[in-house]
Protein backbone atom coordinates (compact mmCIF):
# COMPACT_ATOMS: atom_id res chain seq x y z
CA UNK A 1 0.00 0.00 0.00
CA UNK A 2 1.26 3.45 -0.65
CA UNK A 3 2.17 5.77 1.84
CA UNK A 4 -1.06 8.45 0.95
CA UNK A 5 -3.19 5.29 1.09
CA UNK A 6 -1.77 4.06 4.36
CA UNK A 7 -2.40 7.77 5.62
CA UNK A 8 -5.73 7.90 4.97
CA UNK A 9 -6.74 4.05 6.57
CA UNK A 10 -4.98 4.79 9.63
CA UNK A 11 -7.14 8.19 10.07
CA UNK A 12 -9.90 5.51 9.48
CA UNK A 13 -9.13 3.74 12.84
CA UNK A 14 -10.01 4.87 16.02
CA UNK A 15 -7.45 5.29 19.04
CA UNK A 16 -9.71 4.45 22.33
CA UNK A 17 -7.48 4.94 25.31
CA UNK A 18 -7.80 2.63 28.57
CA UNK A 19 -9.50 -0.44 26.70
CA UNK A 20 -9.67 -3.06 27.80
CA UNK A 21 -7.62 -1.98 30.93
CA UNK A 22 -5.57 1.36 32.08
CA UNK A 23 -2.90 2.50 29.54
CA UNK A 24 -3.34 1.03 27.25
CA UNK A 25 -4.12 2.44 24.06
CA UNK A 26 -6.71 0.39 21.81
CA UNK A 27 -6.68 0.54 18.01
CA UNK A 28 -9.82 0.25 16.97
CA UNK A 29 -10.28 -1.11 13.56
CA UNK A 30 -14.08 -1.28 13.39
CA UNK A 31 -14.06 2.31 12.08
CA UNK A 32 -12.07 1.64 9.04
CA UNK A 33 -14.31 -1.36 8.44
CA UNK A 34 -17.37 0.51 8.75
CA UNK A 35 -16.21 3.03 5.95
CA UNK A 36 -16.53 0.62 2.57
CA UNK A 37 -13.26 2.62 1.33
CA UNK A 38 -11.69 1.72 4.33
CA UNK A 39 -12.79 -1.93 4.03
CA UNK A 40 -11.79 -2.08 0.45
CA UNK A 41 -8.28 -0.55 0.86
CA UNK A 42 -7.02 -3.45 3.33
CA UNK A 43 -8.61 -6.46 1.30
CA UNK A 44 -7.19 -5.21 -1.57
CA UNK A 45 -3.68 -4.92 -0.55
CA UNK A 46 -3.53 -8.15 1.33
CA UNK A 47 -5.07 -9.51 -2.01
CA UNK A 48 -2.58 -7.72 -4.49
CA UNK A 49 0.06 -9.53 -1.85
CA UNK A 50 -1.28 -12.86 -1.81
CA UNK A 51 -2.67 -13.57 -5.58
CA UNK A 52 -0.72 -15.63 -7.48
CA UNK A 53 0.99 -17.37 -5.38
CA UNK A 54 -0.14 -20.87 -5.14
CA UNK A 55 -1.82 -19.88 -1.38
CA UNK A 56 -4.31 -23.05 -0.59
CA UNK A 57 -5.32 -21.84 2.50
CA UNK A 58 -5.68 -18.81 4.71
CA UNK A 59 -5.91 -19.55 8.41
CA UNK A 60 -8.05 -16.91 10.14
CA UNK A 61 -7.67 -16.17 14.22
CA UNK A 62 -10.64 -16.20 15.80
CA UNK A 63 -12.43 -13.65 15.67
CA UNK A 64 -11.21 -10.55 13.68
CA UNK A 65 -8.82 -12.16 11.91
CA UNK A 66 -11.96 -14.17 10.33
CA UNK A 67 -12.88 -10.58 8.85
CA UNK A 68 -9.93 -10.07 6.47
CA UNK A 69 -9.32 -14.15 5.66
CA UNK A 70 -12.28 -15.42 4.63
CA UNK A 71 -12.59 -12.43 2.13
CA UNK A 72 -8.71 -12.62 1.16
CA UNK A 73 -9.40 -16.50 0.72
CA UNK A 74 -12.31 -16.29 -1.99
CA UNK A 75 -10.36 -13.07 -3.71
CA UNK A 76 -7.05 -15.58 -4.50
CA UNK A 77 -9.10 -18.73 -4.58
CA UNK A 78 -8.06 -20.58 -1.66
CA UNK A 79 -9.96 -22.29 0.79
CA UNK A 80 -10.60 -20.33 4.36
CA UNK A 81 -9.54 -22.36 7.60
CA UNK A 82 -10.92 -20.60 10.96
CA UNK A 83 -8.45 -21.28 13.76
CA UNK A 84 -11.17 -21.23 16.82
CA UNK A 85 -11.05 -20.47 20.94
CA UNK A 86 -11.52 -24.09 22.49
CA UNK A 87 -15.06 -25.77 22.62
CA UNK A 88 -15.96 -24.29 19.11
CA UNK A 89 -14.78 -27.00 17.30
CA UNK A 90 -17.30 -30.13 16.11
CA UNK A 91 -14.47 -32.44 15.30
CA UNK A 92 -11.22 -33.61 16.71
CA UNK A 93 -8.59 -30.70 16.71
CA UNK A 94 -4.54 -29.75 17.86
CA UNK A 95 -4.74 -27.46 20.33
CA UNK A 96 -2.22 -24.69 21.80
CA UNK A 97 -2.01 -22.67 24.68
CA UNK A 98 -1.11 -18.80 24.44
CA UNK A 99 -0.54 -15.53 26.53
CA UNK A 100 -2.68 -12.55 24.97
CA UNK A 101 -1.39 -8.79 26.03
CA UNK A 102 -4.26 -8.86 28.35
CA UNK A 103 -4.69 -13.05 29.86
CA UNK A 104 -4.17 -16.27 28.06
CA UNK A 105 -6.21 -18.52 25.79
CA UNK A 106 -6.02 -21.52 23.81
CA UNK A 107 -6.82 -21.57 19.85
CA UNK A 108 -7.57 -24.53 18.43
CA UNK A 109 -8.05 -26.45 14.35
CA UNK A 110 -9.18 -29.71 13.21
CA UNK A 111 -6.89 -31.88 12.62
CA UNK A 112 -7.62 -32.68 9.42
CA UNK A 113 -8.43 -28.90 7.97
CA UNK A 114 -5.53 -28.32 6.36
CA UNK A 115 -3.11 -31.31 4.60
CA UNK A 116 0.60 -31.85 5.07
CA UNK A 117 2.68 -29.40 2.81
CA UNK A 118 -0.15 -27.22 1.70
CA UNK A 119 0.78 -23.70 1.15
CA UNK A 120 -0.75 -21.48 3.84
CA UNK A 121 -1.12 -17.45 4.75
CA UNK A 122 -1.96 -16.99 8.25
CA UNK A 123 -3.65 -13.75 9.18
CA UNK A 124 -5.04 -11.63 12.18
CA UNK A 125 -5.74 -8.15 12.69
CA UNK A 126 -3.41 -7.35 15.24
CA UNK A 127 0.22 -7.99 15.85
CA UNK A 128 0.91 -7.13 19.53
CA UNK A 129 3.36 -9.56 21.75
CA UNK A 130 2.58 -12.50 19.07
CA UNK A 131 1.13 -14.74 21.33
CA UNK A 132 -1.98 -15.89 19.39
CA UNK A 133 0.58 -15.98 16.05
CA UNK A 134 3.08 -18.02 17.88
CA UNK A 135 0.23 -20.25 18.66
CA UNK A 136 -1.05 -20.48 14.85
CA UNK A 137 2.47 -21.36 13.86
CA UNK A 138 2.92 -23.83 16.18
CA UNK A 139 -0.67 -25.85 15.19
CA UNK A 140 0.62 -24.98 11.21
CA UNK A 141 3.33 -27.11 12.31
CA UNK A 142 1.52 -30.15 14.18
CA UNK A 143 -0.23 -30.28 10.91
CA UNK A 144 3.12 -30.17 8.74
CA UNK A 145 1.35 -27.12 6.58
CA UNK A 146 3.81 -24.81 4.71
CA UNK A 147 3.86 -21.32 6.15
CA UNK A 148 4.10 -19.08 3.42
CA UNK A 149 3.42 -15.47 5.43
CA UNK A 150 1.87 -13.86 8.16
CA UNK A 151 -0.40 -11.09 7.32
CA UNK A 152 -1.63 -8.67 9.79
CA UNK A 153 -3.58 -4.81 9.56
CA UNK A 154 -1.91 -3.39 12.55
CA UNK A 155 1.76 -4.11 14.10
CA UNK A 156 2.44 -2.70 17.48
CA UNK A 157 6.18 -2.45 16.81
CA UNK A 158 7.22 -1.97 20.79
CA UNK A 159 5.61 -5.23 21.64
CA UNK A 160 8.14 -7.39 19.16
CA UNK A 161 6.06 -9.71 17.83
CA UNK A 162 8.21 -10.38 15.19
CA UNK A 163 10.95 -11.53 17.76
CA UNK A 164 8.20 -13.72 19.20
CA UNK A 165 7.72 -15.46 15.70
CA UNK A 166 11.20 -16.01 14.81
CA UNK A 167 12.33 -16.79 11.09
CA UNK A 168 8.66 -16.59 9.03
CA UNK A 169 8.13 -13.88 6.98
CA UNK A 170 5.90 -11.45 8.31
CA UNK A 171 3.70 -8.39 6.80
CA UNK A 172 2.04 -5.92 8.36
CA UNK A 173 -0.26 -2.98 6.49
CA UNK A 174 0.39 -0.01 9.30
CA UNK A 175 3.11 -0.12 12.12
CA UNK A 176 2.40 2.27 15.18
CA UNK B 1 -28.12 -21.40 -5.88
CA UNK B 2 -29.40 -23.52 -8.10
CA UNK B 3 -30.57 -27.64 -6.93
CA UNK B 4 -27.32 -28.86 -8.12
CA UNK B 5 -24.78 -26.38 -6.35
CA UNK B 6 -26.82 -26.71 -3.51
CA UNK B 7 -26.58 -30.66 -3.37
CA UNK B 8 -22.76 -29.72 -4.15
CA UNK B 9 -22.57 -27.63 -1.03
CA UNK B 10 -24.32 -29.84 0.99
CA UNK B 11 -21.85 -32.40 0.54
CA UNK B 12 -19.57 -30.00 1.83
CA UNK B 13 -21.24 -29.75 4.87
CA UNK B 14 -19.69 -32.31 7.87
CA UNK B 15 -22.89 -33.78 10.00
CA UNK B 16 -20.91 -34.05 13.77
CA UNK B 17 -23.54 -36.03 16.09
CA UNK B 18 -23.97 -35.06 20.19
CA UNK B 19 -22.23 -31.79 19.56
CA UNK B 20 -22.18 -29.37 21.56
CA UNK B 21 -24.42 -31.78 23.77
CA UNK B 22 -26.09 -35.00 23.24
CA UNK B 23 -28.59 -35.13 20.96
CA UNK B 24 -27.75 -32.14 18.82
CA UNK B 25 -26.56 -32.82 14.73
CA UNK B 26 -24.09 -30.58 14.19
CA UNK B 27 -23.40 -29.16 10.59
CA UNK B 28 -20.06 -28.05 10.42
CA UNK B 29 -19.59 -25.34 7.87
CA UNK B 30 -15.41 -25.79 8.54
CA UNK B 31 -15.22 -28.87 5.53
CA UNK B 32 -16.96 -26.29 3.21
CA UNK B 33 -14.84 -22.80 4.05
CA UNK B 34 -11.89 -25.12 3.74
CA UNK B 35 -13.28 -26.32 0.04
CA UNK B 36 -11.90 -23.19 -2.12
CA UNK B 37 -14.72 -24.21 -4.42
CA UNK B 38 -17.19 -24.52 -1.45
CA UNK B 39 -16.25 -20.67 0.00
CA UNK B 40 -16.82 -19.07 -3.77
CA UNK B 41 -20.59 -20.91 -4.03
CA UNK B 42 -21.40 -19.54 -0.72
CA UNK B 43 -20.11 -15.87 -1.32
CA UNK B 44 -20.84 -15.82 -4.61
CA UNK B 45 -24.60 -16.55 -3.71
CA UNK B 46 -24.66 -13.57 -1.10
CA UNK B 47 -23.08 -11.57 -3.64
CA UNK B 48 -25.50 -11.78 -6.30
CA UNK B 49 -28.44 -11.68 -4.07
CA UNK B 50 -27.22 -8.84 -2.42
CA UNK B 51 -25.49 -6.45 -5.29
CA UNK B 52 -26.82 -3.09 -6.54
CA UNK B 53 -29.29 -2.84 -3.96
CA UNK B 54 -27.87 -0.09 -2.25
CA UNK B 55 -26.86 -1.75 0.57
CA UNK B 56 -24.71 0.46 3.14
CA UNK B 57 -23.89 -1.91 5.72
CA UNK B 58 -23.44 -5.66 5.98
CA UNK B 59 -24.20 -6.52 10.09
CA UNK B 60 -21.71 -9.72 10.63
CA UNK B 61 -22.82 -11.64 14.25
CA UNK B 62 -19.73 -12.54 16.15
CA UNK B 63 -17.52 -14.85 15.28
CA UNK B 64 -18.93 -16.77 12.18
CA UNK B 65 -21.01 -13.90 10.55
CA UNK B 66 -17.78 -12.52 10.35
CA UNK B 67 -16.97 -14.83 7.83
CA UNK B 68 -19.28 -14.41 5.19
CA UNK B 69 -20.02 -10.44 6.39
CA UNK B 70 -16.57 -8.81 5.84
CA UNK B 71 -16.01 -11.22 1.68
CA UNK B 72 -20.33 -10.18 0.86
CA UNK B 73 -19.62 -6.38 1.97
CA UNK B 74 -16.40 -5.62 0.05
CA UNK B 75 -17.91 -7.27 -3.07
CA UNK B 76 -20.80 -5.43 -3.10
CA UNK B 77 -18.95 -2.17 -1.86
CA UNK B 78 -20.65 -1.99 1.52
CA UNK B 79 -19.23 -1.55 4.98
CA UNK B 80 -18.57 -4.13 7.65
CA UNK B 81 -19.82 -3.65 11.30
CA UNK B 82 -19.41 -6.47 13.49
CA UNK B 83 -21.68 -7.47 16.44
CA UNK B 84 -19.97 -8.44 18.92
CA UNK B 85 -20.15 -10.72 22.29
CA UNK B 86 -20.13 -8.25 25.56
CA UNK B 87 -16.16 -6.57 26.47
CA UNK B 88 -15.04 -6.82 22.73
CA UNK B 89 -15.92 -3.58 21.52
CA UNK B 90 -13.89 -0.80 23.12
CA UNK B 91 -16.50 2.43 22.29
CA UNK B 92 -19.75 3.43 23.29
CA UNK B 93 -22.27 0.42 22.26
CA UNK B 94 -25.60 -0.48 22.22
CA UNK B 95 -26.68 -4.09 23.62
CA UNK B 96 -29.14 -6.81 23.49
CA UNK B 97 -29.23 -10.02 25.60
CA UNK B 98 -30.31 -13.05 24.05
CA UNK B 99 -31.43 -16.92 24.09
CA UNK B 100 -28.91 -19.24 22.91
CA UNK B 101 -29.96 -22.85 21.67
CA UNK B 102 -27.71 -24.21 24.27
CA UNK B 103 -27.28 -20.91 26.53
CA UNK B 104 -27.78 -17.31 27.01
CA UNK B 105 -25.08 -14.20 25.55
CA UNK B 106 -25.46 -10.95 24.78
CA UNK B 107 -24.29 -9.03 21.70
CA UNK B 108 -23.75 -5.33 20.95
CA UNK B 109 -22.57 -2.56 18.24
CA UNK B 110 -21.16 0.47 18.37
CA UNK B 111 -23.80 3.25 18.98
CA UNK B 112 -22.32 5.07 15.93
CA UNK B 113 -21.36 2.54 13.86
CA UNK B 114 -24.67 2.59 11.49
CA UNK B 115 -26.50 6.04 10.88
CA UNK B 116 -30.37 6.49 10.99
CA UNK B 117 -31.89 5.12 8.01
CA UNK B 118 -28.94 3.26 6.40
CA UNK B 119 -30.00 0.23 4.10
CA UNK B 120 -29.01 -2.65 5.95
CA UNK B 121 -28.63 -6.70 5.55
CA UNK B 122 -27.95 -9.15 8.67
CA UNK B 123 -25.85 -11.88 8.42
CA UNK B 124 -24.93 -15.16 10.24
CA UNK B 125 -24.19 -18.70 9.31
CA UNK B 126 -27.18 -20.45 11.14
CA UNK B 127 -30.55 -19.94 11.78
CA UNK B 128 -31.55 -21.95 14.33
CA UNK B 129 -34.23 -20.38 17.40
CA UNK B 130 -33.56 -17.37 15.83
CA UNK B 131 -32.02 -15.58 19.32
CA UNK B 132 -28.43 -14.62 17.82
CA UNK B 133 -30.92 -12.91 14.75
CA UNK B 134 -33.41 -11.46 17.24
CA UNK B 135 -31.35 -9.81 19.46
CA UNK B 136 -29.22 -7.79 15.89
CA UNK B 137 -32.65 -6.93 14.45
CA UNK B 138 -33.37 -5.25 17.88
CA UNK B 139 -30.42 -3.71 17.70
CA UNK B 140 -30.30 -2.37 14.70
CA UNK B 141 -34.00 -0.95 15.43
CA UNK B 142 -32.31 0.96 18.41
CA UNK B 143 -30.03 2.51 15.89
CA UNK B 144 -32.74 3.29 13.32
CA UNK B 145 -31.05 1.34 10.65
CA UNK B 146 -33.44 0.09 7.33
CA UNK B 147 -32.98 -3.43 7.72
CA UNK B 148 -33.05 -5.20 4.18
CA UNK B 149 -33.00 -8.70 4.66
CA UNK B 150 -31.03 -11.44 7.24
CA UNK B 151 -29.26 -13.72 5.14
CA UNK B 152 -28.06 -17.12 6.48
CA UNK B 153 -26.13 -20.25 5.00
CA UNK B 154 -28.46 -22.41 6.81
CA UNK B 155 -31.56 -22.60 8.30
CA UNK B 156 -32.48 -25.36 10.86
CA UNK B 157 -36.53 -25.09 10.14
CA UNK B 158 -37.42 -27.21 12.83
CA UNK B 159 -36.25 -24.83 15.43
CA UNK B 160 -39.16 -22.33 13.93
CA UNK B 161 -36.27 -19.31 13.80
CA UNK B 162 -38.56 -17.42 11.32
CA UNK B 163 -41.19 -16.98 13.61
CA UNK B 164 -39.10 -15.15 16.49
CA UNK B 165 -37.69 -12.72 13.57
CA UNK B 166 -41.07 -11.89 12.76
CA UNK B 167 -41.96 -9.65 9.39
CA UNK B 168 -38.60 -9.05 8.56
CA UNK B 169 -37.13 -10.82 4.85
CA UNK B 170 -35.33 -14.09 5.78
CA UNK B 171 -32.79 -15.85 3.08
CA UNK B 172 -31.19 -18.60 3.60
CA UNK B 173 -29.04 -20.63 1.48
CA UNK B 174 -29.85 -24.05 2.61
CA UNK B 175 -32.35 -25.65 4.61
CA UNK B 176 -32.86 -28.64 7.04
Amino acid sequence: MNSLKKVELEEMIRTVPNFPSEGILFRDITTALKDKKGLKLIIEDFTKRYENKGIDYVLGADARGFIFGAALAYNIGAGFVPARKPGKLPAKTVREEYTLEYGTNAIEVHEDAIEKGAKVVIIDDLLATGGTAKAMINLMNKLEANIYELAFLIELEDLKGRELIGDYSVYSILKY
